[in-house]
């Protein structure tokens, strides 16, 4: 998960020194955040290779992903001035292929991978987006789309010269309906200035994540992404009502129906959402709002092993019930790097582990008094030592903070090796006792928090520097770990570039083969977002 | 809507004429429910046909859907002795032949529909599935995978002679997490027993509809089923976390995993829901099961328009939020309809509009006081001008009653003309309106209510008697009109056999298309439950 107020650039990555880059291009997908010295710049050398053009200039400290991965260039076509001509026809003036202008978008948020497309392409409408992929389609030529730019695995950004078709002026509301909730928008919306348009009409978006600054409707959709609110409003494959497409030859597939039942065939609009830009182009999103809530409150709670935490999860949903809005989980560890990096008081006795319950209502009072029930229980019965309980906007900022600085705590101890991953909620904390036996002193700290309440794990493993020998004691352990307990390996991250190749790790053979035919069949030229989510055999 | 408690073959089924069911023959979609006088069982004449077993006896009064409907039997092969020795020896002792118990299987529990099976077979694992379909594969043999049979839309019988693959063995909870509330289980679970199963455990099943005595979770799950829960818990594809799924070459696909969170991929698990058994054999579910309720209070309101019943939602939205869990809607013609036929008495004042909300919560006080507090303010505001409320059960009853008997009620009243519609909330009861001016007095009566708060209207239709004219008035013009308003012309009962030609009312040719296609990936020799879902020139 993001922190709630994401920076977008974080100055830490402009002090990034040549010895961080390097391991960080060893490790791919276990990219630490820390000790990075006040070295200048550095640009990255690299060869001159196909399909990279010569004249975009390197962004500091990034490497090329081609140079920093082993993947080849599949054989598009590259793009022509005579490609250029036809999409100035197609969008005139948001055609944009100024190098300088090209660097934010090559880049992902992470700066962890980096394309070399010499094209950036701003459709307003739907109907420009299918006559640029018709043309795409008719010349061969790769196409990267992109909403906000704030994906983690790299699947925002194109690996080589694939063109980059970006969302950012495909921003109107087309509708909100203030009885059912319903809203329709283009998928380059902003996820806050959505929420932002919705409460003021006494709704909120069914989703929340710290990327809400920037990441567009369309990305969340197209990742699938989880975030804040899902333990209480769910899945965006049940909040997502309709979606239009731009398919990959150009045809708009038009799902973009505004019911909550329709079962008139095949649900041709779930095959889009999670497909991180593979199968289509989403265009345009209709989506359920639900009411926004009148009161919040926040429980931080010490509890006294993980046994514990399970009970009180399952007490909190029976006693809080409709009113349950979040359910976090952080240990000891987590505990004392956020004391002792950030300074953060911890607000009650120490504890093996933590709880922050969040419950969001339509009754300030009904909501405190049954939270003090289900306080008074879980005191009662010795489930929770201690905890304390935020009912005003600054505490309750106070008590999320030690929940959502965890991240930053952690950049501050050393190289840290990072993993997202979903297990059945009584194994959840199982990895991190188990990681802990096995590496002993090679790491300095194993960390477990997230989400709970989604049985969401993040695992930290921090170190006084990248280690070779811990990230193999690490990998592919922690996947065939969580592939043994029936976990995911990317709980709401999504594959993109970086992790498309443990995706066999949480799927079968036949499941990754069919997802295989589902791209052939959509996109028989393999045109969209290429090297991303499916592993190259599949 | 079934209604909650369904007799599962009403007694006045065996009590129909003859012109009534050639009336039905005519109709299709529109199968009337009325005017039983009690003539003695029929037999349906028909002459011999290719792929009827001429010694399957007829069940009275239905009709062969090949003798009904203008339907081609497709290429398959004929069930041999070799096959039926085959299957014996995959699973010995289930293979049904005798005729006498083919006939329930044979025909859908509207009596519409009735295929000429000659064999019916009973796995209990997914391995015998597996080799069940391998063998179909090979031999060209189509299927029709079959639930608890409860379909409306004769999608769960067979056309012709498919082989009846029946689930009702595989009836086996594998897992309940009490933590999580994740349930696994085997397809053929019937959903009442399952709720009965985690009720005892503190948790409710996510769905709930009037024929869950009988039917499946893998039915449910296939056919996307909707129901009582739906406007709280939400959509199917939210709540079912995942599937484990037999594809036509016998291939089985396991995507059973128990995680609210993965992100690895395309979510393939979602082709199947609703697909009605066109695309693979559902053999296994893992599903979200939501805390049981601690409070359920009813009230019943009268309203004096619909713009007022829209108001009433809006608000009701606002200040019940979290513990609303139903809103109904009926029009004054309703409940003169359940007065004159069934004697039940109006609990409030004579109101063009009646609604119904329940509320579900975790504190009893605190539910009824939200409640309160919403009575107050719609009364004050002259949105409802007369109500009452339930707090027992069987006051509940009583007031859902009103509701559920409806349907009932029709039945008394002529000639019924049923369509189950899907409208954007604010033009839900144009079409009612609309409908009465077109009409005029050809018309007993046209009624509307519904699931307001899904946005799904039961639009119905009395007549003293079918009439070809009346019909001609109505179809297309009611799907013309919903197709008009971006409507969906099956809200939660699907296409099966019955509906699968006005899917391009709902559906642009594109999307037709796609599904057309994913049919021929998924099953290219068109084995699975065929004459189904897609009209036959996708």
């Amino acid at each position: 998960m993001l922190p709630r107020q994401v920076i977008r650039w974080p100055a830490w990555i402009f002090q990034a020194s040549p010895e961080w880059w390097r391991t960080a291009c060893v490790l791919g997908t276990s990219v630490g955040q820390q000790r990075w010295p006040s070295f200048p710049w550095r640009l990255c050398s690299a060869p001159a290779f196909r399909g990279c053009h010569s004249t975009v200039p390197r962004v500091p400290g990034v490497m090329l992903t081609s140079e920093r991965y082993p993947v080849q260039r599949l054989p598009f076509s590259m793009v022509s001035e005579e490609d250029l001509a036809a999409f100035e026809r197609i969008i005139p003036g948001r055609v944009v292929t100024d190098p300088a202008d090209l660097e934010v978008a090559n880049v992902d948020w992470l700066r962890t991978v980096r394309g070399c497309s010499k094209v950036l392409l701003r459709p307003r409408t739907t109907e420009e987006v299918s006559c640029i992929l018709r043309h795409c389609h008719q010349r061969n030529l790769a196409v990267n789309p992109q909403g906000g730019n704030t994906g983690l695995v790299g699947g925002s950004v194109p690996v080589f010269d694939e063109i980059i078709l970006s969302t950012a002026l495909m921003n109107q509301v087309i509708s909100f309906h203030d009885v059912s909730g319903i809203l329709l928008c283009q998928a380059g919306c902003v996820l806050e200035e959505l929420n932002h348009y919705v409460q003021e009409r006494g709704f909120i978006m069914p989703l929340d994540l710290g990327a809400k600054g920037s990441c567009h409707i369309g990305g969340n959709v197209a990742t699938n992404a989880g975030g804040l609110r899902f333990l209480r409003y769910g899945s965006l494959r049940g909040t997502v009502l309709g979606l239009e497409v731009v398919l990959a030859d150009g045809t708009v597939l038009d799902c973009l129906t505004s019911l909550r039942k329709d079962n008139t065939g095949y649900d041709l609009k779930q095959l889009f959402i999670g497909s991180e830009g593979t199968l289509g182009v989403i265009t345009a999103v209709s989506i359920l709002c639900p009411p926004r809530p009148k009161a919040v409150n926040v429980a931080f709670l010490g509890c006294p092993g993980f046994t514990e935490v399970l009970q009180v999860f399952s007490t909190c949903k029976g006693m809080l019930g409709e009113i349950l809005s979040a359910f976090e989980f952080m240990d000891a560890e987590c505990m004392q790097l956020v004391g002792q990096h950030l300074h953060l008081t911890r607000p009650v006795q120490e504890s093996p582990f933590y709880i922050l319950v969040e419950t969001s209502g339509s009754s300030g009072d009904h909501d405190a008094e049954k939270l003090d029930g289900f306080l008074e229980k879980a005191l009662d019965s010795g489930l929770v030592t201690d905890g304390t309980v935020g009912t005003d906007q600054r505490k309750v900022q106070v008590l999320w903070s030690l929940r959502e600085r965890i991240t930053e705590a952690l950049s501050h101890d050393g190289y840290v090796f990072k993993y997202d991953i979903s297990l059945p909620v009584e194994r959840l904390y199982d990895l991190v006792i188990d990681l802990r036996t096995r590496l002993g002193p090679s790491a300095k700290h194993v960390v477990g928090y997230g989400h709970l309440g989604d049985g969401n794990l993040h695992l930290n493993v921090t170190a006084e520097a990248f280690s070779t020998a811990l990230l193999a004691a690490l990998e592919p352990y922690v996947y065939t770990w969580t592939a043994a307990h029936r976990g995911s390996v990317s709980a709401e991250h999504g594959l993109g570039f970086k992790k498309k190749d443990v995706l066999g790790y949480s799927k079968t053979p036949a499941a990754v083969q069919l997802m295989g035919q589902l791209k052939a069949l959509l996109d028989p030229k393999g045109l969209l977002n290429p090297y991303k989510t499916l592993p190259a055999c599949a």
